[in-house]
């Protein structure tokens, strides 16, 4: 449901006349980041009921909080501001500027003592230096002379609220994972150091504090807080500005110092100012948008909605980091423990490969960096190759607990390996096929013929005991969409060893290592011809997997009230013998593959699936969008496509809040308009093609895409297509 | 692997010469009890290197140790005995009477400084009165005079070890769950009251000690010991007897004043002495044994394996308690935090049935009582009716907490209803049928008819995700051993209906409970017409489940070495693809119905499945025992029983010693012996008929059955059958 204090503008979210209770739901749809460093769009000055509520996380940053299972730590609270004296907010708005990442929280304060003030907060996660942020707060009084105490510094004591597999059990058991090492301050900054527990990782920070007007300043220090105290008099008609320069490092930045270089740079900062360092951030900000922007001719709030997909997609990417993904809520929201899943490679990927395809790149080289753990997943389990796992970590072991998820959505190594093969599709990257690409589809293809079970009598080979995308069958066989998958998995590890074959020297230093035999390439051949594919040729129809058809009829309107998924009213074991689909399933499958099958196979897929689908899942209906747009289902792909570019500025799925940002459907929107409705393709040879099948309310859509490395500017409008290379 | 210092003999079980490293499989196998109170056959003095290691164990006294889970409280160790002076074993040997429960251990001690005394200890836990224990310990010096400091009372400062359901991961964390109340010590015994946290559940003792000679007596108290301190000299030649008397008492007896009541026991049994309190239990034991000894001509050693298979059976059953079960280990083990499984009814009950109904009814009756939970057991899955939980404490909810098995193992429900099915077959008790059974039955058709999934185009009844007994296949479609049960299930519901109808007053009870429509008779009726049962035409073969036949093959002889189960050397996920059974599934389905399968289907069963079946539970020998001798084949039938009768003596799984007695093995024993090697069954009038088919080795059998509420003598040798009623 919309909020009604949002408005979604072409370059803005503003929310205005902001709802206490909604704060949550705000939090989580201002967030900011850099790909380095998440934050929640908490209020600097807010109540701070959990310190856990206000989130801070670093990508990567990873500890332990049982044997083997990691949980994303929260980082301390970087834009922490305190009062000294007794007053409340007593209303506010807030604007999120999409072109320079700035996020604006304008309100009124009240003391005990009647005073009134207002209250100007300007942050910024900068885009230009990952390790640079700012604040700056205006405070104003608002009838009469203030006497003020105000502390801004870095606040550690947070905690983690690691929350279990089971999405129905809130966990409520809090875990603090940092102490502190050192933690300084001064008149003008200073700095914190905290470790995690066991793994003894560092987050070093320091931080610069300046005011405007001359105010007396303390330095304030208590276990991990740390804190400039400001106090003073503001008269009636001046302004009071402070800002802070905060300069973020971690152990996993390769410096010598950490400390001296988080000092260094927070002065730097304090030198360049706030507006210093909103203008570079600014300008790197510009520059994403010149890659990644897409014009659209049609309504503003769509247009909006459209960028903010964008913007936050950019946000929660590491970019140049080949050893992070994308946790499935991003930097931003420690549910699912932070972890990666396959919502990178087959739903957020695609947006990156086709507009920054270096940092898709990065993206599958962090697969390739965990292909140790993965083989050590597939030995743990008796199995061969390398076999990622459904939920992981910087470990790159399984972390999800439960086994039928853990043990059975086997899928996610068919899924890694499909967007290696898009990434060398699209970008024609030979190199990256050459020294990680090859070894990861071989290595997964290994893992997939020992995961197999062959059959004798039928000559055939079987999928026991999985699970597809659809979750909520039960553990079945031959789940379709994983088969399919498996199969390419099988072929493309066949095609890459002899495609690097032909690079004589490089082939020695890879054989070296993968050790590929002739009769193995013929076994993966041999396997992919003989794995089941389950399909009713009287109907023309792909089979989800062998118990679906077998499932009991759902009523499903009667059930499936609002936004609330079905899990959460049947139970789980009741629902898997339900005829329901919780997300994309076979659908997803036509995406992946749009010219591979006909319009009729597709069709049938559409008219029997779709029905049965109850999207309680954020990955279901971009998707759903993206396969009616392709089936020419213009009303049908525009009401999924809302539902899925919308999903958490309007809280579709009613979980925004608590949960923060659903980062597949922001990538599964991209798909659905720029694979589904703009119909964009790679041509035979190497560069784009469109198809558009815009619904009327979109007339116009311009965009840019990198396909073999060159860049092309793509114009749709209602009278033409124009494809235009930028190189010369 | 026999023990070479243990002794089997027709009545009793002789260790001598007892090895250190052998002592945790001594105190399973010499572990007494009297089905309200287990103790392990741990030396009184021994060391006590871990709190849970010496463990107590009271019937039903489960608490609770996390939200919903139960463990089964270790109580105060109450043959606690400790030196007060440097002293260590030097030899040791042991004697369990079978006849009378009596545990004697002989050993040597000596001390630091040189002198050497025997110790004579002798101990019973009551048959007659459950709630009286006592201790006798003989103290000879045997190098002069002896100064001796002894202490004797009660130890409560015990934990548990809560071992979680994966069998693989070793828990390590203690728990301590009783505090102490009360805990007094005087110069001739003492009190000790413990409650456990979180319920509040209390276990109330009282002690007396008395000596033979005038020693120092000193009443000792420190937490939760209370012990009676002997201090004195002994002369050579002379010899110390130290008597101790217990009275257990808990919060489940419905008694007035526990401690009271203890108290008064506890003097009582002192006036008794050791001699009077063995007198009692041992007319209690022969009262015992002549409703249930097998008399067997043939080898000693298999005469006292018999009478030991028994002897633990009887030990471990409250009899008269209709609110407890049989823990999978008894009250003799932690293992499986006491919960009761399929293996109460399916395995051991028959013993009962046949030989003491009324503690068989006592049995049922605990399942009765828990159909409240059973039913919001159903309702918590979105089913209908009752559904009994795959582990069972005093709550009757679901204790497993790992979801493919107490989800999936769905059987357990339907091996309930047959053992009621069984239970009034075989005793004609329709009062029982009337006031509990057909409840039972009713309840457990309608869960399954919500449990099954209709198939319209096939016109039949599925049951989708299930595990069967052979838990090494993964979860499964149509196991045929728990959908046979299913549908006797369902049948044997509406006979009861029909059954109890018939007589108008307790049909108008019991239907203004059940409120059973006619229109759900004929439903249960349907689906029992319609349940798949999986049989090849062509192979005359009954088929495991539908996934089974395209499972791997495995070489089992190269894989299965020894005892070693597979899960501990192949992980389970690769496991359940292989064609391969963990124990009796089909082949147990045939001893549950010996008469309704053709011999040729039998004889299938077994060729086709025997050789597949990995026996990695204990309850798989004596099953295999039991068809094997129905069908003739003598040989295997007697080395399978042989594994199963020694299954804890013999230590044949490799982990009695940890794990304690294996339950359902002692069960399945008397069910090979009984129902396969003499082919026990129940004519049409309701009198047993039997056809031996003893092995070589057995020449002859004496034992007594009661049907139909009256006893028989049964006699078989080479010459001979005798069946005698020993009703005028």
């Amino acid at each position: 449901m919309k909020s009604e204090q949002l408005k979604v503008l072409p370059w803005s979210l503003e929310i205005t006349g902001m709802d206490v209770g909604q704060y949550p739901f705000y939090e989580s749809i201002l967030s900011q980041g850099n790909g380095y460093l998440g934050v929640r769009g908490f209020d600097p000055a807010g109540a701070r009921e959990n310190s856990f509520d206000r989130s801070v996380f670093l990508a990567g940053f990873f500890e332990y909080i049982k044997p083997g299972i990691t949980d994303m730590v929260n980082a301390p609270d970087l834009f922490s501001l305190r009062f000294g004296m007794p007053c409340q907010e007593i209303s506010a708005s807030a604007t999120l500027d999409l072109r320079t990442g700035l996020l604006t929280r304008k309100a009124v304060w009240q003391m005990e003592s009647g005073e009134r003030f207002s209250l100007l907060s300007r942050r910024i996660v900068s885009m230009h230096n990952k390790h640079a942020s700012a604040l700056e707060v205006e405070i104003k009084p608002l009838n009469g002379d203030l006497r003020i105490i105000l502390e801004t510094g870095l606040d550690g004591d947070v905690t983690n609220l690691p929350i279990s597999d089971d999405q129905l059990t809130e966990d409520t058991q809090c875990k603090r994972l940092l102490t502190p090492v050192i933690c300084q301050a001064n008149q003008v900054g200073g700095t914190l150091v905290m470790e995690s527990t066991p793994s003894k990782r560092r987050v070093y920070q320091a931080y610069r504090v300046m005011t405007n007007l001359p105010m007396a300043t303390t330095g304030i220090v208590a276990d991990s807080y740390t804190a400039v105290r400001i106090e003073g008099i503001i008269p009636q008609g001046d302004a009071l500005v402070v800002t802070k320069t905060i300069a973020t490092y971690c152990y996993r930045d390769q410096i010598q110092d950490h400390l001296a270089e988080a000092i260094q740079l927070a002065d730097l900062l304090a030198g360049l100012g706030f507006t210093g360092v909103l203008k570079e951030s600014t300008q790197a900000w510009g520059e994403l948008w010149e890659s990644c922007d897409i014009e659209l001719d049609g309504d503003p709030e769509l247009q909006g909605a459209v960028r903010y997909n964008i913007f936050q997609l950019l946000q929660n990417n590491a970019g140049t980091d080949p050893y992070v993904s994308i946790g499935a809520r991003g930097l931003m929201h420690g549910r699912y423990k932070g972890n990666y899943f396959w919502d990178t490679e087959i739903f957020m990927l695609p947006f990156f490969l086709y507009t920054r395809p270096e940092a898709a790149k990065n993206l599958l080289l962090y697969r390739y960096h965990m292909l140790t753990s993965a083989r050590e997943g597939a030995k743990s389990l008796g199995l061969k190759g390398a076999r990622y796992p459904w939920m992981s970590s910087n470990t790159g072991y399984e972390q999800c607990e439960t086994w039928d998820t853990g043990c059975c959505e086997v899928h996610i190594t068919a899924d890694v390996a499909h967007a290696v093969q898009e990434y060398v599709r699209i970008t024609d990257d030979q190199d990256f096929l050459v020294h990680y690409g090859t070894e990861m589809l071989v290595e997964t293809a290994r893992y997939w013929v020992s995961r197999l079970t062959y059959n004798e009598e039928a000559d055939c080979y079987n999928l026991l005991f999985v699970k597809g995308p659809d979750e909520y069958c039960g553990v079945t066989t031959n789940n379709t969409y994983t088969n399919y998958l498996v199969r390419e998995n099988l072929l493309s590890a066949v095609r890459a060893v002899k495609f690097v074959r032909q690079r004589a020297e490089d082939w020695a230093v890879l054989q070296a290592r993968l050790k590929v035999t002739a009769q193995e390439l013929e076994e993966f051949e041999e396997v992919a011809d003989k794995i089941i594919i389950l399909y009713d040729q009287e109907r023309g129809l792909l089979l989800q997997d062998e118990l679906f058809e077998r499932m009991e009829p759902l009523d499903i309107s009667a059930h499936k009230l609002g936004a609330t998924a079905l899990y959460r009213t049947i139970p789980y074991d009741r629902l898997q013998r339900y005829k329901v689909i919780k997300q994309a399933d076979l659908v997803l499958l036509m995406t992946l593959y749009p010219d591979r099958f006909s319009t009729k196979i597709k069709q049938n897929i559409w008219s029997y699936y779709e029905p049965l689908t109850l999207h309680d899942s954020s990955l279901s209906f971009g998707t759903h969008a993206q396969l009616a747009a392709d089936l020419g289902y213009e009303d049908v792909a525009w009401d999924y496509f809302q539902k899925s570019v919308f999903l958490d500025l309007y809280n579709i799925m009613e979980n925004t809040h608590h949960e923060g940002i659903h980062m597949a459907a922001l990538g599964a929107s991209w798909q659905a308009l720029v694979l589904g409705m703009a119909g964009l393709r790679q041509g035979k040879d190497g560069r784009p093609l469109v198809n558009p099948k815009l619904p009327r309310s979109i007339r116009g859509l311009r965009f840019s895409v990198v396909m073999g490395g060159s860049e092309y500017d793509i114009t749709i409008n209602q009278s033409e297509t124009k494809i235009e290379s930028l190189r010369f």
